[in-house]
Formats: structure tokens, C-alpha cells, sequence
């Protein structure tokens, strides 16, 4: 065992190598299982949507200077000249003193240009209605063209799809469409004290809990998590592994190695690897310092260390972008929201080092706080109180209570 | 067509109703598919956490008496009585003024109360090292029941499963879990107007959207849908699907249907089928007034508006947090944020009814703006430009320009 000193990597360096690693590949799938997934090409629309003058309301479809004029007092009177058929092109015209029946998303018959909403008329008889407000052109009509025009570009590809961009792309008569793969993550946990989470430890041994936190982080971003089990601190055992994991995975995260012995380890099992070059050994963060990114054949290899707690903090801020680029998504896409809060206490940090604090959020009166969690960065109980982190940036020495902060919330 | 008075259902009651809706069975899986799944079960500790006194550094076991009054001048001399294997129970015990080489994750030897960081070390030879701070009992060292103790009740049923908490189940070695069934939730789109998204739409008709929009939202929350395709205004067709839907599925959810034809027949159809009890007709929001809740043999039976964005609205609103009921979620659970925002504009609404704006959140130097979105609910385009709702109560006349607001992000 001797002392280490990492070479640490300015954080956005390691955001610039996240950036060049290839994304996956583009698969076509249905649309009704497209929600979530990242587009891989362009949604120009084929038509005017909705196509039609549309009716946004039940009621009449008369021309609007026939009301002008017409109020409780002194109403209009029109006669009706037929009804819209929804779905069909109207078979009759309304001319002046005329107005035909007509529901919410009927189409305009010609002659018409505005829609009199049915709570403001009254049918004398099957033949006549009194018109009780008036109503200027274009009332309650959707122009043809108004929601969407025809060649109009809607979605660019790398835009992660939400259920409304789904409906865009049915409106625009796409039932198919092509997205990048999900990427696969391969999980391997290492550490000779680790032992399956199906076992009961001897003393100086834990179970196996990061390949879980990491698969379920994994899901919530769009990857497929693939879990390789856990090796203990043997170079040809770990080696075999990560190499079967690099071959089959669009990018592999080894956990664990908390002790310099074990992250002695896994920097060589990194560096043995066919064509791997090691980019990142050590990051200016707290938690989750000795950090590693390395590169082979165009995929991401990470070595996360072992607490919990920093493999978190560290998947949430940079293992988290990583996975998102690679399926495809650019960014800003979707909308991982930051969450304005107020800190509760004070929080002492270093300069030259960023620190990522575990916070819980608590609503009260219309308010958000953010409230630390301190602790080891080795007890799980601090990551199930928390709710998110919050960043203390390089030149700080610490924020204040009271202080405005931007919370980023896990699951976003 | 006739005038239409809705008798509308206070928002309170409506979800007395939903929280009476039965849940969904209950199912094991794999803890590795667990993340976002809704635990069935307590889970209790089963072991103390970390069940040992352990390292949180790489450093020295020693006894934190022997390092009192030790500096970078004055430093102390300890004798390393041996290393300590990660993942087994020490072989070596520390006496006075020895030391035993230990790593982050370590076991603490018998006689040692701390860590000394290596940082804070030199090795003189092989047998002895120089220390340079002192360090008081129990520093960098976890106590075995630290984290967790034994019979901790850690989670209760009801709480949909975050990375962190899948983590903490498999700690308490448990490789599979008891969840709710994902509730499957059918899908019908009704409307003459509507066709497939794969068709060329004559004049007159429009593309199916909400079939796509509400798959990818239930998805989202946790239920699986099941599309039942578009039916046309007819009863009896509208009936068959209605029922099969009821029978196959948790929820049935019927779209469409925004004009009073429509309307009229959706709540027909759901009257006849078999023991169905109409709940809600008719709610005090806008958009999605003339929203329907039924009860048909436990299951919940919505009628949602036809405009793209009043079915989102009332989806968000109400059917969400349904499908979430019945999927087991206990409401509060799972961290289902709204976020602070400073109104953009002015915003009016009337007394008696409450209004959802749809608003773009917008992030400008640290503090969060929302943007209304202004429109048409019909103009699907509204929808993709919103990222969440912000409401505006029942007593309410409007919102002023720069008032605090929250938003509840779409999609949370």
C-alpha cells in the first residue's frame, strides 16, 4: 500500500471526452412503445394540421357578420341550413341569415367563418335559432393551417420523446420511427469483502448493493442495465470479466475498489484491456475522487468507487450525461429540471475541489428548502434521505443558510 | 344536439373517489427489475449496517490514544503489527502503540478505536511509521450499527422504488421483492373525425394523437397500456370494445369525444355497461370540463375530452395520480415535485372553476420563470411547447404578472 496523489481532471475536460464517444446504433420501432426513447431523425410534417377550418366548440357555424349587432336584448335570428357531419366534408354551404349545426371538431362549411357557441343561442324551432351574442370572424375556429403548416420541421433527431411529441409524430402519419438503441451498461462490482445480496455475510464482508442502485439509476436514463456479477480482487478474474462485459456492452462501470488496493486493481484491468486508453484517474469532487474513465474501442469504461453513496453522486453528475450521449440524445433535450431552493444551514466546502452535496427537498408554504444530508459517504441511510444534490463550485468555501441553490434532483 | 348543463363534481370528491378504487395484485420479482416498481412489502433489517466497525479510509488501524499530542513536528512512532484482508475478520489485534495497515470498506482489529489516513502518515521501514495528527476514537470509522440497525423498519408498503431503495433491499438480502402489478390501462380513441396515424386523412378527418400521447404518459407512471384502437360514434361498437377493454384491463380510458354527440354517447355506452355507476360528469376545471370518472366492478372508467391538450391536462391532473392509486402507491411517495416559479405575464381566470395553464419553464440566471402558453386546447402545438401546469384556484381571478407559482412539470 503506498500514498497516492491523483493527477485530477478538470471536470469539463471529462464532460469533453463524454462528448466524443459514438453513440449507439438506430433501430425503428412503433411508435406506441416510443415514449422515452431519443429520435434518430428528422419529423418534418406532410400536412397542415388540423387540414380543415376546425371547430373548437359545439354549436353553429354562420357567418360572422350576421351577428354583429345581436344581444340578449335585441338577439338575431338565423335559419338552419343542415348539419356537419364529423369526419365528412359538409355537403351544405352557409349563406347570409343562414347557420348550420356543427360540433367541436366538425369542419367549417363554406360560406362560414366563425362558430356561435351553442350556450349563447336558442332553438325557437327545427328551423330557426335566436343568436344572443355576436361573434367576430374567426371565433372558435382553428385555420386550417394554425396548429401546424405543412413542411414545418417539428422534432430534430436527439430529442428524447415525451408522450405530446409521440402524438406529434402520430399527427404526422408516422406509426414508425427510428431511434437510437437503448445502450447497454454492463454493471461489475468488485471487492473481495463483497458478497451476493441472496447471502448472508461473514464478518468483514457486505452485500452487494451498487449493482442494484446502478441498474435501477441505469433504467431511469434510458439504458439497459447487464449485470456481471461480483469479482473479487484477482487481476485475471476481473480482467476475464471486463473484457466479456466491454464485448457485449456499449459501456461497462466497475464498482467498487473504494481501497487503493482494489482501485490499484481495476486501473490495471483498464489498462490491459485491447486498445484502452485511460482518460480520467481522479476527479477534483467531492464525494467520488477517485474516479476513473478510460476509453477501448470507442466504448466507456468508468471505475466508480465503492461507497455507495460517491457511486451515486458520481453516476448522477457524469455517468448519467455519459449514458444519455451515447443513446443519442443531445443536449439540452428533455428537461432535467434543477429545482430552486433555499439552503437550511450552513455548508463549509475547500476551495479547488467541487463538492456535491446530498440534499432532501421539503416543500413548506409554497417554498422549497434544501436540507444537507451529512454522514459518511459510506452509509446508505444518507442516499435514502435524500432527494437530490446541490453543487459548491470550485472557488467556494462554502454557501450560507439562506443562500438560493439549484437542486439537482436524482430520477430527473 | 341539445343545450348541455353539467352538474359538476367538487375536485375533493373526485379524488375520495379515485383513493376508493381497489389496487392492483400483488406479484415477486427480481430486485434487479425492481427500480420504479411499488414495494407490497415492510422491509425490515435483517442485520446490523455495516454489521462490523469499518474503515471509511485507507490508512492505519490504531488506538486514538497513542496519537495524542502527534504532529508534522512532533510526530508519533507506531509499529504496524500486520495488514488487514479486505472481506475477512483481522487476524491481528492492535495493542498499544501498534498499528495494523488497513483499506477503505476494512474491519476494524480488535483494540483499535480509528483510522489514521495514510495521508497523515509516513513509513519509516517496514515495521514502523511516523504519524503526523492525532485523531480522536472512532474517526473514519463507521460503528457496525451506524447505518443501520437490526430490525429497522426501512420502507413500508406503498412506496414506489428508487435506485437508492432498491439498494437498501438488497442490503437487507433480499434478491426478490414483493410489488403491485403494473395496472394495464385500455386505451380507446373514439370519434368519427379520427383515422390512423398510418392513413392519409380525407377533409373533414384528423390522425388518432391521443392513442400515442396517453400510452407513452401511462408508461411513464408506472401502468402498461393496452390500445383498443378508434371506434367510430357508433353504440353498439363502441359498447363491444368498451366492454372487452373493462374486462382485459385495470382502467379503461376512453378519448375522444369532445363534441356533445360524441359526449352523449361515451356516457351511454359506459352507462350500460354491466354495474357501471357514473361518478364524476362534468368537472369544475378548464380545460376538461366535461370529463367523466365511472365505476364498473372495481375498475375506473374515465372519459377523457378529444382536444390533445384538455386529455393531458386531465390526465396529469387526475388520472395520473388514479393509475398510480391503483398501481399501490400510497400518496406521499416517490418525489413528485413541483417546482418554484415567477409567473411571466398576467394571467386571468374566473371564480368557480380552477384553471390549469399550461407554461414553459424557463431557467434564467439561477431563477425559474414560467412562461403560459396561450391557445387553443385543440392546437397540439400548445402541448409540445409546455412543460408542465400551473393552476390557478377556485376563488381565484387570475395571477398577476411576477407572482410565485409552482409548476408541476409534466412527466414528474
Amino acid at each position: 500500500m503506498t500514498k497516492e496523489f491523483f493527477s485530477v481532471t478538470p471536470v469539463e475536460t471529462v464532460f469533453e471526452y463524454i462528448s466524443e464517444f459514438p453513440r449507439t446504433a438506430v433501430e425503428k420501432i412503433g411508435l406506441l412503445e416510443a415514449g422515452g426513447r431519443v429520435l434518430a431523425e428528422k419529423i418534418v410534417s406532410d400536412i397542415d394540421l388540423p387540414g380543415f377550418d376546425r371547430s373548437t366548440m359545439d354549436g353553429y357555424a354562420v357567418r360572422a357578420s350576421d351577428t354583429f349587432g345581436a344581444s340578449e336584448s335585441n338577439p338575431a335570428y338565423l335559419d338552419i341550413c343542415g348539419s356537419i357531419a364529423m369526419g365528412q366534408k359538409p355537403e351544405v354551404a352557409v349563406s347570409s341569415g343562414k347557420a348550420a349545426r356543427i360540433a367541436t371538431g366538425g369542419m367549417l362549411p363554406e360560406g362560414a367563418d366563425a362558430v356561435m357557441m351553442i350556450e349563447h343561442t336558442s332553438e325557437i324551432d327545427d328551423a330557426t335559432i335566436e343568436v344572443y351574442r355576436r361573434v367576430a370572424p374567426g371565433t372558435h375556429v382553428i385555420q386550417k393551417d394554425e396548429d401546424i403548416r405543412k413542411n414545418t420541421l417539428l422534432l430534430s433527431p436527439g430529442r428524447r420523446l415525451s408522450p405530446q411529441e409521440t402524438g406529434i409524430i402520430a399527427a404526422m402519419g408516422k406509426p414508425v420511427v427510428r431511434v437510437y438503441q437503448k445502450p447497454v451498461i454492463g454493471i461489475i462490482s468488485t471487492g473481495d469483502e463483497v458478497v451476493p445480496a441472496d447471502s448472508i455475510p461473514e464478518t468483514g464482508c457486505i452485500r452487494d448493493i451498487n449493482t442494484y442502485t446502478l441498474s435501477a439509476a441505469i433504467h431511469l436514463c434510458g439504458g439497459t442495465p447487464r449485470s456481471y456479477g461480483i469479482v473479487g480482487d484477482r487481476f485475471g478474474a476481473l480482467l476475464g470479466t471486463a473484457q466479456k462485459a466491454v464485448a457485449e456492452s456499449d459501456m461497462v462501470i466497475i464498482s467498487g475498489g473504494s481501497s487503493v488496493g482494489t482501485r490499484d486493481l481495476t486501473i490495471e484491468v483498464i489498462e490491459a484491456l485491447s486498445g484502452a486508453r485511460i482518460r480520467v484517474h481522479g476527479l477534483p469532487v467531492r464525494p467520488g475522487k477517485p474516479t476513473i474513465l478510460a476509453e477501448a474501442g470507442g466504448k466507456s469504461i468508468w471505475g466508480l468507487p465503492g461507497h455507495v453513496a460517491s457511486a451515486m453522486v458520481i453516476f448522477e453528475v457524469f455517468v448519467k450525461p455519459c449514458i444519455r450521449h451515447i443513446g443519442g440524445e443531445q443536449a439540452p433535450s428533455g428537461k432535467h429540471y434543477r429545482i430552486p431552493a433555499t439552503l437550511s444551514r450552513n455548508l463549509s466546502s475547500a476551495q479547488g475541489r467541487i463538492d456535491y452535496v446530498r440534499v432532501r427537498i421539503v416543500e413548506k408554504d409554497g417554498a422549497c428548502f434544501a436540507e444537507p444530508i451529512l454522514g459518511p459517504s459510506g452509509l446508505i441511510r444518507t442516499m435514502l434521505e435524500a432527494d437530490g444534490l446541490i453543487k459548491i463550485g470550485m472557488n467556494s468555501e462554502g454557501l450560507e443558510k439562506g443562500a438560493n441553490v439549484l437542486v439537482m434532483p436524482f430520477q430527473s
